[in-house]
């Protein structure tokens, strides 16, 4: 079994921050999480609430907290520190080697679609962000780690495509999207359903958009390497 | 301008913890960051102290603290938990937009090869690792941020590959790969070399190894992107 983890990401347009943040961290019992934080607002501001929290999240899993105990000491952390004045979105997704589950923690206005043997779940009950109730509980859900299975998940930026234009992201299309194609390609999904979100904006994104795939895939080669590759932007 | 990261890390053979640990972060002010860190020893203690180095130098560089200031904080860190008695390198590789400039600071018995406009440097002067000594400094060096530059380095396994088989790894060699390659390559530059390493353990490698690889190119696209794609190998 491998674990392929895909992650998309631009800027609001003509904002040289972006007010999202993104972070994969490897799980001491073994296995993978990424973590995708939408801060409130956009630019230098939010880029710091949403670097604080996927930080803090990080390093809590890395920690080995379990994931809802880190969305609840997050949130906690971001409340105390800004004094729930400022909210920000969390989605957890992780392998758990350990527990043998995929487990998907929400605090966010967009789903979780999960690809897995029966056809597809789209996981998008409300639930608040952090940050900014004092009560609160992320939705967790969790499913069998299993090749074949992919997770998507996205940021409001991709969400809301289109909108200001007058045009509406079709759900239906990510789908086949994720239909189409296998865990392995998680790389190329979601930077396809990024292409798409941008081309619903024109080229020129009314917010930060993230896009993040997790992908199991049967073990594909004899020895076990990890292998990470980044594309960064420059400075603007 | 664009920064290509590239990461590829394998265990022991017949381990199924890795003792070196390796983290992306990006900086605040800015720019981009990779650390790798390899624990005394090998296995699962091996892979805590790691990842306790990597996670505490992440959380740091995201809270905007310099380079140098991270190292010194991170080896008094471990310094103090665990009473000096356990050692850790740690080579920091930052793309440092706010300085405009690229930053290494080591703390490792392995080089840091940087591939620049008048050819190949290799910097390997003598440096204690973190978390034993009282005392500690570590070694920081800087170029300038340009398109065409290759920061390269490793861990300790893929320095001492093939010597407990009679062979010696062969710095030119990786040099050579290095040169012939330009900085959009980094992902295979990395993969490369830990082939390399491998070939020369007989695809049963000795001790942990990572290689780490950044390099800058000039811009590809016109949107601001930032893709990265994560393989990460199955429970064992």
């Amino acid at each position: 079994m491998e674990i392929k983890v895909g992650i998309a990401k631009t800027n609001k347009y003509a904002v040289s921050d972006c007010g999202d943040s993104v972070e994969t961290v490897e799980r001491p019992r073994g296995g993978i999480s990424i973590m995708l934080a939408d801060g409130q607002g956009s630019g230098k501001a939010a880029k710091m609430t949403s670097s604080l929290v996927v930080n803090k999240a990080a390093q809590l899993i890395a920690e080995g907290a379990r994931d809802g105990a880190v969305a609840r000491a997050v949130h906690d952390y971001l409340y105390a520190m800004k004094d729930g004045k400022v909210s920000s979105t969390l989605t957890i997704l992780s392998a758990d080697y350990d527990a043998q589950i995929l487990l998907f923690c929400r605090n966010s206005n967009c789903p979780v679609i999960v690809r897995g043997q029966f056809g597809i779940d789209v996981y998008e009950q409300e639930v608040a962000p952090i940050g900014v109730h004092k009560q609160m509980k992320p939705l967790l859900e969790q499913t069998i780690l299993e090749p074949g299975t992919i997770l998507v998940s996205y940021s409001d930026g991709v969400q809301a495509a289109g909108r200001k234009r007058g045009k509406v992201m079709d759900r239906e299309h990510i789908i086949k999207i994720i239909e189409k194609h296998s865990p392995g390609d998680a790389t190329f999904i979601a930077e396809f359903i990024l292409e798409y979100a941008l081309e619903l904006d024109d080229y020129r994104p009314g917010d930060d958009m993230t896009v993040i795939v997790m992908g199991v895939t049967e073990t594909e080669t004899d020895h076990k390497i990890e292998k990470i590759s980044v594309s960064f932007p420059g400075p603007s």
